[in-house]
């Protein structure tokens, strides 16, 4: 998952680059890998600042200064799946045609495709294995075909609609062309979330893209619009808006995982609050607790794995009429164990970041309560904490059904081997990471608890739950390619080259 | 004034990097400003390090260790004029087509011209000052127009002659095409040095370019070669190497300037060895001074400014018969001069680098010998210096004559206003450094010291001191306009912008 | 509030460090401002790494590396009161005599007079304004004049009963002796926290000291008991243990701010559960809110301004029977708000950190519960959030009664006149922060709550909200020098002094 | 060798720093490996600046800023002879008594036992292996006997008196107390040079002690005196100027090699002006040559081995009548080989700073000249380029006697089985180096070549080459003990622990 965020002011004299740097901030659960920001500033010179880390060490005070101009895009990096180099941050530029820089955020599928067409066909050289770089690339090619001096909004549609129909899989894209605009492009699908929004200023209007909608609240934003699957939006300066949906008759099919996990609690995303969502899944779950109890329900108390299961777990305690405490704390000064690459240091990593409260523990039958279960390998160090801690019963209820597939529309998913549902019943998972009992959601109840806030979504990509692909190119065949990629990924991911500085990408690390 | 190299070795799988940097370290003497490599590895995969400072700052171990590939080019940067951003490093990438790198010596004249066609017609984005980025996209766009899937070495040189016909001005270039092989073109009148040799070794013969010999030698390459003016030079991976002279029917006039003061004295430059130029300059400035004293010669002593007049000041004393002292000593660990920004600090750097000997000055008649005269801050300083010893007479000679007009093709030379010589006679130039006597050099005497080594060069690039623009585009417009340019460059060359990252040349900074 | 850490290994050829480090990533809350670490290697050497930052950004792989050996010494650094110099990273060192390493969390209240007496009579140089030089001075001079080639036991619990006698106010410390141990210390009243414990392995008992038992929990230590006020707890290389109390007749004040916010809540400080502690303020608060409220009882829901505020916030609710909701959302990555210096960034930062959920407040009576309001600037600000949010009435309740008076003991408390409760009521508390009401804890409350569970502790410092200082030195006159000196500080604090590095203090930075 | 600096302003109110940093460049010809300054500021409060690198490496402008006050002392190290642990940048602290700071120039004989004496004695921790911790603290614990409140001059002579009785060596210091003055000392013998100027300005003198009159001369000052050997010289602030000689009946010997090797050319010491001594090495020099060669002198040329032998190699040149040329060509952008570890990359690294100029060398009887030859792996490189560039006969001549034995005062000399003419004659040296005849100078003839121009001066120190060790203390168990740490040395000088940061040593460095 990623982040990516674009912004036009109406003040052409004022600066885009503190907003941009505060939406990053606001992105960085998105991705704490790398992060960047491109300007364009007086006569279409652009001003870049990237590199490998978080927010606030990636940008220093000096360079921020350094980017100026009214227009700029932005972007948090959480590496990906097939991006075996996994170093570039992102936003791209290609100078030709026009100088255009991009940001995205999703994966494609059918990335050895787009390499051969750009090699052999537009004769771009490719000099990274970001996703990004090929999107740019076809843009930049399907833009270059016009032959134009100056393009215009139809030009740039056209070129967008043609980039869909060449490219596969889940990918919201911020684009800016020097001294022209911003773009915001959704795939046909809608996988991805993008939104946008605008601020009255004196000036004008300010237009804002973000993957998520907390952003454009914080900087004041309003009107916020989600860009429909398969839309393309050009702001231009100057402040005209052009809107088009490009594809049509495709399915829209947002990725279900952002309101279990990915996305802040405080966004809003097609027009679905996360926050009232997870809410509903805590109520959902509940349900799935009484029914796999039964009379035999000995739960003496409801404990979040912190932070994102907090919500539900709390709606989920009151629909159970159990206590809800907190019975873990966080130690705040460690990162998020999902990025940790490895799985050794994952396991210690979880005992660092999470402390048992024995007084919560002790003696009492526990209900932990989590967004998902993936490799499990959290699971049970969690659940070995609370036993450790003086639990005499610990129950795991998961707000997501049990994952048994990979993610190829852009989140870090393990091979299927390593997913301990993958081949794995409730019992057995349970077994595997010494749960007394584990209770998934329905993946039924979850699709109505997220569904329900806004109906005219009719499916969600589920993919990692029921191996329904919507793209509908993701076979065995290419699962297998991808998992034979990933392991020796993970095999190289300390080496030089994995590390190396692609050569657009090259970026300017503080210090 | 910069540097440049590119190597391609035999063994696709030694690592050129190594050679690259060694070859960055002989050629700083040409630059200082900045320095840079980029390779190409496996696949056509392209790595860089570059950045803002000497190459033993920009350059550390492990960054060296990530530049993989057989083939490479490397520059260091000498701030040339008209480039009001300084702070771009070379080499320079573009990724359509093919992937070309690309680095240069020199400066063109018609650059404003070349930045309305790469807009206008190519729609190319240009992001910096730097000519280099101009001389780049010009090719890259030359080669674009191909259509090619692969272009061969026909297509590469149609390729560079229209550049030759697009561009003026002093140029000497290294470009890299991604997977292909590496290029040296020098213009038409062969301002710019480049040379090149190989270097046989079990795997084949390893191909090298670069700006001075001394690189060559030092790395132990062999059957030295200039690039001829005009010619184009491709090594390809696999070590086919085709020239062509491109251009014909131009007068060749290499930069006399580099035997002045430039070029490393263990270099040898279209055939002429810079150490027998020296002494030879000190010879036929010994008979000027002869000439110039008359009978009335008084000379106690002749003292050279250190470090490039030496040699010649050593020939002048033997063929003056007046002993020869290193009166003056010099603190190594201070920057060159001619590098430091601003008058000001100029003086006071004259004073923190020089030590004068009072035991090699008191009481006596001195002459001191430097290599040329510029703005004349700094000989007036060293003059008050030799005084300030004791001296009681001070004689100035100049192994240049005087330089009264800006150098246009890569040269950094101030305005003709700040040019002592400027407008001024030799007695008004001693006046005004405060000399009791300033003896220059003849223009004739100081091609004659060149050429008598190499007689097939007719003609020098001598327009510092004659006014004579070989390139024919040169006149009293151009002169005011790169004038203005540059005091306002001058103004701002510490302002956020002159220091801002271009987005193609983003560096990766050490530390 | 300072974090501090020591350790002394039964295995000698161990290293302490990595332990050292953990630990000071689990006190980062009790500092955020600097970071050291001491060890003691082979032959009594020294080895140091400390610097201004957070404990991650401070120590790098490569510098941990090279802090060898078994026995060590750490530090956090919040900036305290008193010491207008706030760059100087702890731990310090005296070399005469035996080489001492030190670093405390408290503060000194008659640092002004030993000051003196350390230049005038111990003739021994103070080069920062820390008080933890001036303690290391002290315990150092009184050492020296046993003038032993080696100290014994008795030797160091003489000098440091001295110095209980000399030095006035709050400190817990940990001091290192080179080749011979570390030693624990708490002043006579108890006010800062200083626990230990052991750890078995193969080679003996590792022993512990750390502000908080979290620390020792997590490294896998057990068997804790408080260092208690006035005793001295010496453990030397070969894991001999002393302990003595060498100050009796004082009254034991623990400081209750612990429990109330600084203190982690899985911590057990003097036998009380951190945790514990606030639930029962939060019950506690129930009543008082309850009684406040009497028959007009609105509340429709209850919300905790987070982190610290949870746990009571989630207890009251469930005394009131009113739902619990987590309305605010934190962006964590931003910095705590308390540690933010000026007035005007603490405004924008709330706003930067927190999220107000509209949905929860939408149309609300909310009760917003926190752990105390100091200048109230953050409290009026949550406050104006919930209103925009659009909640109808806004209450707010404070788990700590108000704070009136400064704190002199350690914690960084503003002058009284930023207090905003200092010579207010509650409803003029409630005018000032734009609260429709405001309800306090009641002291007796308070302190009730905490000591229910160790009624041992008959009293705690409480001078914050009573202006009682039981050190007995503190007057009007005391207390108006030190706001002369902060609000000096706060003129100075970006100024080139305060960000000097003094000479025993100069840290390695990273980088 | 090292160099060192002090510095007191008359103005109390001005900065010291400036003319501190100026005086570090101007003696990094005398370490290169680490530097550092510490200044006195308003109350005596202390600020340090040091770190491991080049003075321009070291000090950024923004530290330079923060060393305030009018006061200061300054250090540049080459790491010497028995400091195993070659990473403590100087000055040194101690804060008892008074807060002291030092720094040296030369070595200590009887470290060992000093060692012992502060810890069983003292009962003073030393944290490095450096003489100058131990002359400090030898130093502070005379001072601290006194037991004042303040010292004055007479407490500070009679502590300096006591030291010289109880350390042994070569070592010229310069000492601040914090809000006193500053301090010059000088062994006994005189053995490392030291001198000390002043300089007039509005508010009265200031005062400077250097290694070298270069310094002085260049920040203006003058009235040169060299401290004697055995003498102090305390300057307080306020300038009250106290000089006295503390040991006398001592012959002063001061280091021959200064003026071979070491001290620039335009400095002058003890009276003689290093200048003058090389041009008189030369002299001798080319008398010893034409009695080597008697009849069969077939010298064709005379070229210097730059930069040191330049001076002697002319003057030599002409007494022979053979012609003078700088054959060899320096590449200024690689390091000085006499500082570089280890043997292998020692001889590449000659030729990496040594460009031979064929068209000197080609068929011609070469005389290569310079100033000494310590392992001879140098030379024996050199005369190999010499001959690779066509020599016929390769003759080598040293300005100084064979090195025979190692430097204990000061100087990092090899160990004797590595001086290649330890146990070799003339005939086996040429052999061992490839010289087809190598010319030492005689060392009565170096030394009347210095004496000449100082007669008082009866002896130099000249162990090196004669085995004559002044200090009566080092014999063959002494020397065999050095040589023995030494090789441990080079064996762990890349390990963690030799680049370990001491304590009070703790560096900040720059980024």
């Amino acid at each position: 998952m990623c982040g990516i965020s674009a912004l036009i002011l109406a003040d052409q004299s004022a600066s885009a680059c503190p907003d941009l740097f505060e939406s990053l901030g606001l992105l960085q659960h998105r991705g704490q890998d790398a992060a960047g920001i491109v300007t364009s500033g007086p006569k279409g010179r652009l001003y870049q600042c990237k590199g490998n880390g978080m927010v606030n060490d990636v940008f220093e005070q000096l360079q921020l200064a350094r980017l100026v101009g009214s227009i700029g895009i932005g972007h948090v990096r959480y590496p990906t799946a097939g991006s075996s180099s996994t170093s570039e941050a992102q936003p791209f530029y290609v100078n030709s045609p026009y100088g255009i820089t991009f940001a995205h955020n999703g994966n494609l599928t059918n990335a050895d495709e787009l390499r051969v067409y750009l090699d052999k066909i537009a004769h771009r050289h490719i000099n990274t294995d970001s996703d990004s770089e090929l999107l740019l690339n076809i843009l930049a090619n399907n833009l270059q075909k016009t032959g134009k001096f100056r393009v215009n909004e139809e030009d740039i549609f056209t070129a967008i609609k043609d980039l869909h129909q060449q490219c596969r899989g889940g990918y919201a894209c911020v684009a800016m062309i020097a001294g022209y605009g911003i773009i915001g492009i959704r795939d046909p699908h809608g996988i991805r979330p993008l939104i946008m929004g605008r601020r009255k200023n004196p000036a004008g209007f300010d237009y804002m893209f973000s993957s998520e909608s907390v952003v454009l609240e914080s900087l004041g934003f309003t009107d916020f619009e989600d860009v429909k699957p398969g839309e393309a939006v050009i702001v231009t300066q100057g402040g005209n808006v052009s809107r088009r949906v490009l594809v049509t008759g495709k399915e829209a099919t947002p990725c279900i995982f952002e309101f279990v996990y990915f996305a802040r609690q405080d966004s809003i995303m097609d027009g679905i609050s996360i926050y009232k969502a997870r809410l509903s899944m805590g109520e959902a779950l509940a349900e799935k607790v009484k029914k796999s109890f039964g009379d035999a329900m000995d739960i003496n108390v409801v404990i979040p794995v912190p932070d994102t299961s907090r919500v539900a777990a709390l709606q989920l305690s009151r629909r159970l009429n159990i206590v809800y405490r907190e019975g873990f704390n966080k130690n705040r000064y460690v990162g998020r164990t999902f990025i940790m690459p490895g799985q050794q240091t994952r396991r210690k990593n979880v005992r660092r970041k999470l402390n048992a409260m024995a007084l919560e523990f002790h003696g009492k039958n526990v209900l932990l309560v989590d967004d998902s279960i993936v490799r499990g390998t959290t699971s049970k160090e969690i659940i070995q904490m609370a036993r450790d801690a003086g639990a005499k019963k610990v129950y795991f209820a998961s707000c997501a059904p049990p994952i048994r597939y990979p993610n190829v529309y852009g989140i870090d998913m393990p091979t299927r081997q390593e997913l301990v549902a993958h081949g794995r019943n409730e019992k057995q998972v349970a077994e595997e990471i010494n749960a007394d009992k584990v209770i998934y959601q329905d993946l039924k109840d979850l699709v109505e608890s997220v569904r329900r806030f806004n109906p005219l979504i009719e499916k969600f990509d589920t993919s990692v739950f029921d191996n329904c692909y919507v793209t509908g190119d993701v076979d065995e065949k290419y699962l297998s390619h991808l998992e034979g990629e990933r392991s020796e990924e993970s095999n190289s991911r300390l080496s030089i080259d994995s590390d190396c500085v692609g050569l657009y990408n090259n970026y300017q690390q503080n210090k």
